[in-house]
């Protein structure tokens, strides 16, 4: 769909094509922003951290309400972005996840027969005016680093991508809670998307995104929904963790229980970020001349 | 714990050992769950199905909430029982799951670490006095095999685990629902124990089991809201499938929106078992003389 194209392949774009392309790609004018869109492709791939073995493997997973449709991989190797491999998996077969050497040997038939997935001329949306939000975090301080977002268009569409390097000396073939949906990401047009990142096996105990929605359809406002689940981690089974959530009317929250979480959300012509809890900075998405 | 331990290798006992170990055997006297018992460790082995490259790649998953651990496979090779591996990951690792040629190649040292978890003669439980319900469903008609059980013991405390060498011709490093926490099976003592089979994917985008145990954490029983998900399931995204799920109080059920699901329970002196919707035949446990 092409509100995810927009999430997986929009911050490229921006990215490679820069401004020259005009309005539509006036996000990439803010310092800010495309540092953080810097570090999440940077995490996504070779900056992941390593296994016991000195390997990358990596794990990532989207899903697209509009579509009811779901892509995961885990434990993947030698890709630059497995977030699109994910997406693949989504669009391109009947299956919602595939695991390491499988996925691996499957991409080449894959992205041969993949649509083209890149934003466009001809692309309906423009980057920054074609969501209600655009939230995303990034972490990679310590053990971990994953990056997520979130997304939600204007007919309230949501969406949501999650990709990891999972923790550093982790086991070969160690799966974390980034590709298990539910845990590392769900969304829903009926109650909302969530991103997590944290530490993966309590995440995966909890089944933390679906908790936050299953708040958010009891009648819980984003914020209060993530803070319930997270509250709900901490206290269940000890673990530490963030989310970026919306709902289908365009409130988003990015909430953490960890020390910090980089965090951006992109809605209208206003930036939003913050690191450290209570942080939360503003300022004006510049149109280009 | 001893409870998971009755789940995974309990059947396997009863078949080795026999009725000549006495009383706490005496379900191997019965000649349905034998055959059940067969079918279940059949399937979770040698009986899978094969993937588009003819080879056989397995997932499965335990849950134990009275040490809050989870274990899961997906995608392994060359394991005849590929449960007690994720028994494994779940005692022996700090990650809840591992995949491929990553768990595949950590078996040894796994193996070689792991205390003893066959049933022996100081093992407090007695295999039928141990459970209030000890449910199990197996599927091994057409394109899927899955064989799944939920336990509760006297003092409450839940367990599932489920099995599955997954579709007929998936794509090679294919994952199903069986290793994803809350989607293959899901154990918490505040609300109690599923294990799922069906069509994973569909199983996935609903995350089936820790669907029908917030429906159970809402007020509704074990029957009702594993009906609940179901229907669910089939209304949202066309799947069909099957559960057995259990409370703490020892309520348990075998449903299934599919044509048939073989299943069996055992309660107290009486077996319990049914193929067709709404079947449900009793028969005595026989004491061993």
């Amino acid at each position: 769909s092409s509100l995810m194209d927009c999430m997986i392949n929009g911050a490229g774009s921006v990215m490679t094509e820069g401004p020259s392309r005009g309005k539509r790609h006036s996000l990439s004018h803010d310092a800010g922003l495309y540092q953080m869109i810097s570090l999440f492709i940077f995490i996504s791939g070779c900056g992941s951290v390593l296994n016991v073995k000195g390997e990358v493997e990596m794990d990532a997973f989207v899903m697209d309400w509009k579509t009811l449709a779901t892509g995961a991989v885990s434990a993947v190797r030698d890709i630059a972005n497995p977030t699109q491999l994910a997406r693949l998996v989504m669009d391109k077969t009947s299956h919602a996840c595939l695991t390491a050497e499988g996925a691996n040997s499957s991409m080449p038939t894959l992205w041969s027969a993949k649509l083209s997935i890149s934003i466009n001329e001809s692309h309906p949306y423009t980057f920054h005016i074609c969501f209600f939000c655009f939230c995303f975090f990034s972490t990679c301080r310590g053990k971990m680093g994953t990056v997520g977002a979130v997304a939600v268009d204007s007919e309230g569409v949501v969406a949501c991508a999650t990709s990891t390097g999972g923790m550093l000396n982790k086991m070969e073939g160690r799966v974390g809670d980034t590709p298990c949906i539910g845990c590392g990401g769900y969304a829903d047009n009926n109650s909302g998307a969530v991103s997590t990142t944290g530490h993966g096996e309590a995440i995966m105990k909890v089944v933390l995104a679906r908790l936050i929605l299953f708040y958010m359809e009891q009648g819980q406002s984003a914020e209060a929904a993530s803070d319930s689940a997270l509250a709900y981690m901490k206290s269940r089974v000890d673990g530490l963790g963030g989310v970026v959530t919306v709902d289908p009317q365009g409130n988003w929250v990015a909430r953490f229980s960890s020390r910090q979480m980089a965090w951006a959300a992109a809605q209208k012509d206003t930036l939003h970020y913050g690191l450290y809890t209570g942080e939360h900075f503003t300022q004006s998405i510049d149109e280009p001349h």
